[in-house]
């Protein structure tokens, strides 16, 4: 059914089960699966390696990595720990600091006032910032041998500045010259169970239509000239979707059921088009901008921030990192 | 369907509403409406006057006052204060503050930290609050001819506190003996084109299962000695209520539909057990615990609360309020 | 000199001291010091044992233990764990949680919307709460063998509320009835080199003048009917009293120096009352209300809240807790 | 005096004032008076005119408007009203916004998380942003006449970024080319009494050493490349020059006061180096980084950024704003 790939995700993973799920393989992208059963972490990595395969997927040439724990909702501060050394495992695949004095862009995306929408400033919040000091008091000031300069920015949304974000990021590259940019943003997911559970990596940037916010531009080492990791985790999933699959649900249940066995010979006499536009005719236009996440959304994307913030000042430090 | 009508509201409104769609009177209960074309109010008045009414809705006895007002999610001043004012003429039907040195307790109920049940929280925020001051150096102090005693309370929600709200209330109305209470909270409504739209007034309290938080006791006169005034703006709905609205919309297109008569037809043969059993199944267990909220919730609860602390400060000061 | 005894603390070290430097004794005083080189860490316990020691020092009768520790304002992580272990010590002292279903009551004074007035807020912000669980599941639900039942409030201050912070927890505690309270406060101190960075812990309740908030009245076990331990950090310095204290040093100086000989003769033709009047010409009355405080109070008074209420949670559940 | 002109002001006026108390005449610095009885809102014009008086004063040439307006601490919307509409009338004198698509990009400067530095952060919460809906649009969607494309960015301070507030602008006007930039700005004033009760206004940019943080580089026309007007309110005064002023007052009056005389005239025997050493010997060395504020500074920045931006708001649409 057409409207089937159009139902918006920013998971990789999640573009390719749908594909699965009508049994369609998609050339040029190759998956790859791995479970961690004691502490319940999947590892799904998608290699989306032709143009054929992006145009396929409507996603861009690259690596994604997807992390899926569902216990990462749960507040136990030893099981984010974990996730937190298994994200920095992943993440050292993307981002390589071998070189002395190496520059890291760290942006934050996303609302600051808008709660699911605020992962990316909070990561950014915790952060441990180096570059004013190593460029002021030299690399022994971190009391490390190698010193990276990490800087970070919150830019805003569009309707807070009136500027794209590329636009201030490409400005401050410019300025600045980091090796590498880091762009963390919340995303939307297809499916409810993926909430606030997920973080998945790229080495592809940020793409037209990811994120919460839905206007934004791309962020990718073609418009900002350096190359961009993008960190995502799904916090919203639209209210339109959750209804959409459940009615695809039962249209399938209809057609396959025992007991409704009659139904389904009807509805076998009608194509997917017409299915569509009975399922469009139903859905509440009230629906349109509303989102479906926990009451607890506040709670949750401060937890995760911290998770992933803390991966992050591991991965620039080299160790361990404690900040509260 | 047994279903239909444990689907949860706390909208006396929605819950006359469904049993008029299945032509269903309910004796007991009286329904006035109005409307105000210009400002595009609607005012919906639900007596329930016996307790036949009251066990038929699953509601107290008592009067249900409900003003909807579409554009309350515009960030437009002028039109709040304009809420504000229909909002005080309604209010004054149930709070008579004729007599010299009343005392009012205004509850803020619901959790400071979770937007859309900060909406009782917020609004004792922006109150003027007197008792201490007409305690302390007299109703002249005041610069008014009638200074009314106005004490608040955000109680906390029982995770926060580990008392019930019911416990603090009666607590604090043993020591200070108001004469009546105004509790504000945040409701769960059944129909998204509600949320943050409406604001229900009623004279029974708050009952159990009231509220976005759905662990209360109730607080009425009966649990805490004193009149209580309950203000509620429903703020969220629940995820797996759109989805099961929608279904039976679907349900009932496939029964009455030109297109699709065949279907009909056969769903004719299923009753009302049977269809339920088979959208419960659909259904996604990922749901639970899941809401439908607008993005910017958190600007929302803001101003509606903005909205309504400013028609209690009119009320309890005989006159305009202006405080930001 | 009349007025230096008169100048606000709530520190009854700092009290005690101004004796001291007067090489005044006071009777019915005990001070016992003990320091913890490698920590840094300074314990006094200073116990006012009769009544006229009371009187002398303006506090009553009672144990007061202070522990002072400079690192306290620098985000070390471990060494907050080290400070949380330290207090827990001494609170348990004071707090014999012996008894099985032994009930606690928390109390969070002061201003959640005034930063170094909302230690006592961000305490209970942090804390394990638990009456609420042992009450409808057992103690077994909480996976101790002691489940003590653990509530709290955040009265708010009298300008929110319109009521005595004491009314408002004598109505709880008759409510609830909790074995003991446990009241957390940010306090003024003399000393500005002992803002944030000290903590007192006392078994004689919150008296009138504690606090940032000077409108307190008395919640002790007199006023609320339950013994109530206070633990307190000092948040601010009044702006008057620093300026004070420089003055006073300059006078002694000009008294006592080699330089200034000549003043100093003349200096002492004049008394303490006629010094006292100098001075208080001299203060800006633009000083009324303000406070000397660091620019980054708000991260500390959150660092510090949570070393508080990880102390807690290691009190009341026996062992080591962990709760971001 | 040499530390008499060392001590820190952001305000041209406290420098000017310095000078007179001392009886010294500034070559090239013309200062302008006006106050306003009715209203209590005093209006002085410092205008620096050559290299000369620049030097002298410490602060490039240029025009620097200052209000002040005691009432401004004192929550009073219709007062806020007056004072939005007085500043607007001074800006107008350096904004000339009479080409069409004139475009101003607003810079926020300070910490956000630190309360008395947040006044630059909050300003822009409350702009109206117009450039990216003017730029996707055309100016008819903003159903004015003339539409100006207004954008703003928060840059946050060094320690949040690791870049210098001056290389983010910069990265953003060669980006995004506006015309003008207006920067804001919470500073340091010398005197407690001008605490969040003045705004000064400069065509002269952001200079080193101005702000509550003390670690900017200059933000001007020569380091950004665009014409950069500066409006700032002080928020914090230095702990160190409260005590040391207070001080300088005692040494005044035991040289001129008749009860003191004695002493008087031994200390004109000291010059100015000896006492400034005497007095430096005096104040405690754990003054330093603390600042005097009022305790409520959290509502009174919130409340006077948006009287600051309301007045932006009235000058960039060319009428009155309403938003809140």
């Amino acid at each position: 059914m057409i409207e089937k790939y159009s139902v918006r995700t920013d998971l990789a993973l999640e573009q390719k089960e749908r594909f699965e799920s009508d049994n369609v393989e998609v050339q040029g992208v190759v998956l790859e699966e791995d479970y961690d059963e004691e502490r319940e972490i999947r590892i799904t990595t998608v290699k989306i390696e032709t143009e054929n395969g992006a145009k396929t997927m409507g996603k861009p040439v690259g690596t994604y990595i997807t992390m899926e724990a569902p216990n990462m909702t749960v507040p136990d501060e030893s099981y984010h720990e974990e996730i937190s050394e298994e994200l920095l495992k992943h993440m050292k695949q993307f981002v390589k600091l071998e070189k002395e004095d190496y520059s890291v862009l760290v942006v934050g995306l996303g609302n600051r006032k808008v709660t699911p929408d605020a992962l990316g400033p909070y990561v950014v919040d915790n952060l441990n910032i180096t570059r004013h000091i190593v460029k002021e008091y030299g690399k022994y000031a971190m009391g490390e041998d190698q010193a990276h300069l990490i800087s970070a920015i919150v830019p805003g949304v569009m309707g807070q500045t009136g500027m794209e974000s590329v636009e201030i990021i490409r400005g401050i590259v410019n300025e600045t010259k980091p090796n590498l940019i880091i762009a963390i943003d919340a995303l939307a997911a297809r499916s409810s169970r993926r909430l606030n559970s997920t973080i998945q990596i790229a080495d592809t940037g940020i793409n037209p239509g990811s994120g919460v916010g839905n206007h934004r531009n791309a962020i990718t080492e073609e418009t900002v000239g350096v190359p961009v990791i993008a960190i995502g985790v799904p916090t919203v999933v639209d209210a339109a979707t959750i209804v959409n699959d459940t009615m695809e649900n039962l249209i399938e249940a209809l057609e396959n059921s025992e007991t409704l066995r009659g139904v389904g010979v009807v509805m076998q006499g009608y194509n997917a088009a017409e299915k569509y536009e009975l399922i469009k005719e139903l859905i509440s236009p009230h629906l349109n901008g509303l989102f479906v996440t926990p009451k607890d959304i506040d709670e949750t994307v401060k937890r995760i921030s911290y998770t992933i913030s803390e991966s992050l000042n591991m991965l620039f430090s080299g160790g361990h990192a404690h900040n509260h």
